[in-house]
C-alpha cells in the first residue's frame, strides 16, 4: 500500500558485509588477536578515520588509491571539498599520532590498533576497498632493543595457535644481511635495488625466471645469479650463515638475525614455527631490519597471513625526533575472507546465545522471564522467544540460528518449578529444577 | 640532519582521539556494552562504513551533513566522485542490510551493531564529527510482540548497573497514549505535532513558557496547555492513566505500556531504575509507539544516555516487506566525554598489563622471558621490559605506565630460580618460586 519509492539495496563491491554466522566468526579472530596482543602488554590506541590530506601525501602514495571527503551538499556560494580523506593504513595513522602526542606518551610505546582502514582499488576478486587491519607496533624514542624483534614473533605465534587453522610458519629475515650479501657479490646499490625486487617475487616465477631476472635487472653474471638464488631459496641456520664470510653490513645483519634466534628460543617459541628465510624481502623501502611473513604451511596459496619488520624511523614526516620501530599487520579481511574460501575456517550458528528459553504458555510468561533471568545472571548468554507461536516453530527457529540447547517448560514442569533442558543436536532431554539450570546447561555446553 | 619536510600534526576538531589511559576506558565501556548485548542472544552485525547516497538521501536527511567521498587524485578526464558517502547513523545501514538480506536472515532478528559514525557537524565543545553509536534493534518480519519492548530497558539496566556511573533511570513513555490524550483534550492532528514538539523541549525551558508555547503552537487554551503540562511533568502509575478517561488511541496506548510494565516487573528490573514519563517524546517521525530515555539521577546534565523505541516499518525505502522493530543507541563518544568531564570516570593505567617484568641483569634474559612466558601462559598480561636500562629507570617506568606490580630477580632469586613480586602502589615485596609466581600474581592483583 506504501506509496513510498523503493531503493533496491546491492552490495558495494570492494566493500564486504559478514552475515551473522560469518561475523561471529570474524569477531571470535578479532578476540583472540585482541587478547593476545593485550597479553604481551600492548595498549589499544585508536585514530579518527580520517587525517588531513597533507599528511596521507606527504610520502607520496598514489593519490588515486585515496578517498577524500566532502560535503554531500555544500551550501550557495560554499565549497564542498574538506581537507580530510580515509586513511589507507594504520601506520601513517600511528606515526602521526605518536608525533602529536609524543610529549605525552610513555616510551617504548607499545601499541595496537585494529581498525578499518581504505583503499580505492579497482574492483576485483579478493580486492577490498575497506577492510580490517590488526597492528602491533613497538616505538622507542631514539633507539629500540632488538629483544622487541624477538617478541613480536611470539605474538604471531601465540595468535596463530589459538585461531587453530593449522600448522604454520614464520618466515624471518633481516634486510642488512641480504643487502649486505648482494653488496659482497659485486652488486651496486642500484643493482641492489633491482635485485631485491626480483627476490620479492622469487614464490611467482620458474627458477630459471629468478635468474634470468637477476642478471638482466641486476647487471651480473649468470653464475653470481645463480650463488644468489641458491642461498635465498635453501634452508640456512645462522651458523650457516656464519660460514658465510661477509662485509660489514652483512655482518651487522647476521649479529641482529643471531640475537632474534636466540630470543625467540629463549622465549621459547616452538622452533617448528619458525625459520630463517633470505627469500623475505618486504617491499623496498620502509623495512631496514627484521622482516617477517606467516604462511601456512598446507596452504602455502592463502599468502602471507601476518607481516612486518622493523623500522628506522617512524615519523620522519612529522617530528625531528628519531622513533625507531618494530611491527607486525594482520590483514583480518583478506585472511577471513581466503580461509573462508579454502573451507578452513567455516560459520556456524547465526547467535551468540547458546540458549533459546521457549514460551509453551504465554499466562505463564513471568515464570519463562524468571528461567531467562536466572541463565543470564549466571553468565550464560540466553534468548528468550518473544513472539506468540508454537513449541514446535520455537524449535524450527532454535535449528536455524543455531541454537546448541532449547529450554521448555509445560504445565508440569511449571508446577514443579523446573524446566526441561534439550540438546538440539542430539534431541536428549533432561529435567531441572530452575536452581540447578544453569549448572545443567554449563555441563551440556561443555559436553 | 633529516631533509624531510616536517608537517607539524595537528588535532581535527570533532575527530576526538584518545590517550591510551582514555582509551582502555572507552574499551571497558564498549566490552560491557558487548558482553550485555550478547547475553541476551543480540548477534554482531557490522555494515560498510558508505552508503550509496541514494540510500543515504532516501528519507530526505539534511544533505549537508553527510560526508561524500570522492578519488583524491583523479585520472586525465576521470570523474573523481564516487557514489558513495559515510553513514551518519547505524539505523538507515540496518535497514538497507536486513532488506538486502532478508531472505536469508531469520526473524526475529536480534541484532546489535558498534561501529563509528560521520556527521559534517559546525565544530563546537561536544558535537563529534566521527563518534561511535552502540545499538540494539530487535526486528519482526510482519509483527513483533510487546515483550520486546520490555525486554529493551532490561539490558540496558544491566549495562549502566555495571559500568558503575551512579544511579540512573530509564524513562519510559508510549507515544499512542500521548498522542491519544493530546487528540481528546481537542487538538487537532497538526496540534498535536506542534504540541509534541514543545513537549520534546519541556525541560530546557520554564513551565510558564512551556503553557505559552502550546497554547501559541497548538492553538489551544491556557486551561488545556496547564493540564496537559500537569500531566506530562507528574509523576505518574499505570493505576493513574487508567483512571483517565480516553480515547481509543489512548486505551491502545495505555494498553501497551502495561504490558510493558508488566514485563519490566517480570524481568526484575528494578522499580528503581525506571518510571513512566509523559514528557518523554523521542523527535517527531520515527517512533510510534514505546520511547525510552535514560537519565543519571544525579548528573540530569548528561543528559540521556541512552535512547530509542518502538518503529512501525524499519526499511520501507528499500523493501516492501514490513518490517516492525525497537530498539535503542547509546552515544558511545558523547557519553564517555560527558562521564570524564562531569569527573565520572577517570582515566587510569596506560596499558592492558597489570605486571613488568623487569631485567637486571641482561646476560641472564633466558631467565627474564621465562618469567615472562610463565605469567602470560597463565593469562596474565604482561609486559617485559626491552631496553637496556637500570632497574631503577624501569620502575620509574611502570610508575609512569601505571602498572600494578613489578617482577625483579636478582643474582639470589635466579640461583633459587625465584622472582621478587613488588606492589608498586604500597612498596610492598615477596618472593616467590617461579613455579608459584602467577598465583601470587593474582592474589596480589585481587588483594
Amino acid at each position: 500500500m506504501s506509496e513510498t519509492r523503493i531503493i533496491k539495496p546491492q552490495p558495494i563491491s570492494g566493500f564486504p558485509e559478514w552475515l551473522p554466522e560469518e561475523k561471529l566468526v570474524e569477531d571470535h579472530i578479532l578476540r583472540i588477536i585482541r587478547e593476545e596482543y593485550e597479553r604481551y602488554g600492548f595498549t589499544p590506541v585508536e585514530t579518527a578515520a580520517v587525517e588531513r590530506r597533507e599528511i596521507l601525501t606527504a610520502k607520496g602514495i598514489v593519490e588515486k588509491e585515496i578517498y577524500a571527503l566532502s560535503r554531500l551538499a555544500a551550501g550557495e556560494g560554499e565549497d564542498p571539498s574538506t581537507d580530510m580523506a580515509l586513511h589507507f593504513d594504520l601506520t601513517v595513522p600511528t606515526a602521526r599520532y605518536v608525533a602529536q602526542n609524543a610529549a605525552r606518551l610513555t616510551f617504548p610505546f607499545r601499541r595496537y590498533q585494529i581498525q578499518k582502514v581504505w583503499r580505492g582499488e579497482r574492483p576485483q576478486a579478493g580486492r577490498f576497498r575497506e577492510f580490517y587491519q590488526a597492528d602491533i607496533d613497538v616505538i622507542g624514542n631514539g633507539s629500540l632493543g632488538l629483544l622487541n624483534d624477538a617478541e613480536i614473533p611470539c605474538v604471531i605465534n601465540a595468535i596463530f595457535a589459538r585461531i587453530g587453522i593449522g600448522e604454520f610458519v614464520i618466515r624471518i629475515n633481516n634486510r642488512k644481511l641480504l643487502q649486505g650479501y648482494l653488496l659482497d657479490q659485486g652488486l651496486t646499490a642500484e643493482g641492489v635495488g633491482a635485485a631485491l625486487k626480483v627476490i620479492d617475487a622469487i614464490e611467482k616465477v620458474s627458477r630459471e625466471r629468478t635468474v634470468a631476472d637477476l642478471s638482466a635487472q641486476a647487471g651480473i653474471d649468470a653464475a653470481t645469479a645463480e650463488r644468489i638464488v641458491d642461498l635465498v631459496t635453501r634452508p640456512v641456520t645462522i651458523a650457516d650463515l656464519r660460514a658465510i664470510e661477509g662485509g660489514e653490513l652483512y655482518r651487522e645483519g647476521l649479529d641482529e638475525l643471531g640475537q632474534v634466534a636466540d630470543g625467540l628460543a629463549a622465549f621459547q617459541v616452538p622452533a617448528h614455527r619458525w625459520r630463517i628465510d633470505l627469500a623475505i624481502v618486504r617491499g623496498l623501502d620502509y623495512y631496514t631490519g627484521t622482516v617477517y611473513e606467516t604462511q601456512l604451511v598446507a596452504n602455502p596459496e592463502v599468502g602471507s597471513i601476518c607481516s612486518g619488520g622493523r623500522y628506522e624511523d617512524l615519523a620522519s614526516n612529522y617530528t625531528r625526533q628519531k622513533l625507531p620501530g618494530v611491527g607486525i599487520s594482520i590483514g583480518v579481511t583478506r585472511l577471513l575472507s581466503r580461509l573462508f574460501d579454502a573451507g578452513l575456517l567455516k560459520p556456524g550458528a547465526a547467535t551468540p546465545a547458546q540458549v533459546l528459553v521457549t514460551v509453551m504458555d504465554r499466562a505463564q510468561l513471568p515464570y519463562y522471564l524468571g528461567l531467562a533471568t536466572t541463565l543470564r545472571a549466571a553468565g550464560i548468554a540466553t534468548e528468550l522467544f518473544t513472539e506468540g507461536k508454537k513449541v514446535g516453530d520455537q524449535l524450527k527457529y532454535a535449528d536455524k540460528k543455531g541454537f546448541r540447547l532449547a529450554v521448555i517448560a509445560g504445565e508440569t514442569e511449571i508446577a514443579e518449578g523446573a524446566a526441561v533442558l534439550k540438546n538440539l543436536s542430539s534431541g536428549e532431554q533432561s529435567t531441572h529444577p530452575q536452581a540447578g539450570l544453569a549448572d545443567a546447561v554449563r555441563q551440556a555446553l561443555a559436553g
